[in-house]
């Protein structure tokens, strides 16, 4: 959410036009755009991140704390880990209704920088195995035989419909949630 | 493959520059270091296409003629529809590992163009469809009941696995054809 620009940081705004810059456009948006959607100047901007790369994987963190908030389920609740885990693809369904909607920031981020071992691509590898792990820690409550597997194989459900969605500049209208749920199925088929 | 760089038109060697360094750099590139690596002058760039974004649209065409001869069994074989899709996977797997590997570019410059209708996005989407195609095609071969559907799940898993392999920066190490095995099964399953 964007913080009120009036009374937030330079530090704040600065972190806030970053991330949906990077995310909407991409993260080789200059600093010069992000400082002037943040209204701080360049130099105010150096002393507050060392460099434009600790500004990605800051704005990055920012930005995937609430994009997980917005699609993990919160602390354990009356409904099964297939419930738990179906909640996450019919929310990454909504998201894909937006017209903001870029497809997950972490895989994107990644993608665009191309380089392992830049502190954004650190941060997204971060994120996107907090992501494999919510999972896993649903398919061990399930009694799942092999909870790492299921945890790969829906995370890569996840990553396959944000990339249909962007390739097709569509909503996904509910073939993630189908997948997901027949990767459910057949993963219970096999306990059996 | 570049061509002779002595013989080759300059038409062909910006076309094999933009492709590799779009791939392996992303789309951001400026037309500078493409004219620079083609040894072709600005000028002269411009007078053989339009504007940048043609390049970008017309190197991912010949990038995506090459990539998905890579991937796809050509014609009719003696194997079956199963092991046809599979071979896909496991060239991909084989992909995985090559310190190049960026991923899928149709998905990549979509993910990076950020504009469904940018001639860029139109091309990715066109090839990232053929791919989908092939399943389909495969899957009515082996006779299963809803062959559209299938398609679109071995999709959703091979970019779900592209990203994993940029995500983690690691190759596969056969994640992609384990999860495109059971799809495959799965969906024999429902068959019966």
């Amino acid at each position: 959410m964007p913080s009120d620009s009036s009374s937030a940081t330079p530090r704040d705004r600065l972190l806030d036009a970053a991330g949906e810059l990077f995310y909407l456009e991409g993260v080789h948006v200059g600093v010069d755009a992000v400082c002037k959607a943040a209204g701080v100047s360049k130099k105010s901007m150096y002393q507050v991140f060392r460099s434009k790369d600790a500004l990605i994987a800051e704005s990055l963190t920012r930005v995937g704390v609430e994009f997980l908030a917005a699609l993990v389920p919160s602390g354990r609740d009356e409904r099964s880990p297939r419930e738990r885990i179906l909640h996450l693809f019919e929310r990454q369904d909504q998201m894909s209704e937006l017209k903001a909607f870029r497809g997950c920031p972490f895989v994107n981020t990644a993608t665009e920088l191309k380089q392992a071992d830049h502190p954004g691509s650190v941060v997204a590898r971060a994120f996107k195995q907090q992501m494999t792990d919510f999972f896993r820690t649903e398919a061990i409550a399930a009694g799942i035989a092999d909870p790492a597997v299921l945890a790969t194989q829906l995370t890569m459900v996840f990553d396959g419909a944000s990339a249909m969605a962007v390739v097709r500049a569509q909503p996904l209208g509910g073939a993630g949630v189908a997948m997901a749920s027949a990767v459910l199925s057949a993963s219970v088929l096999h306990e059996r």
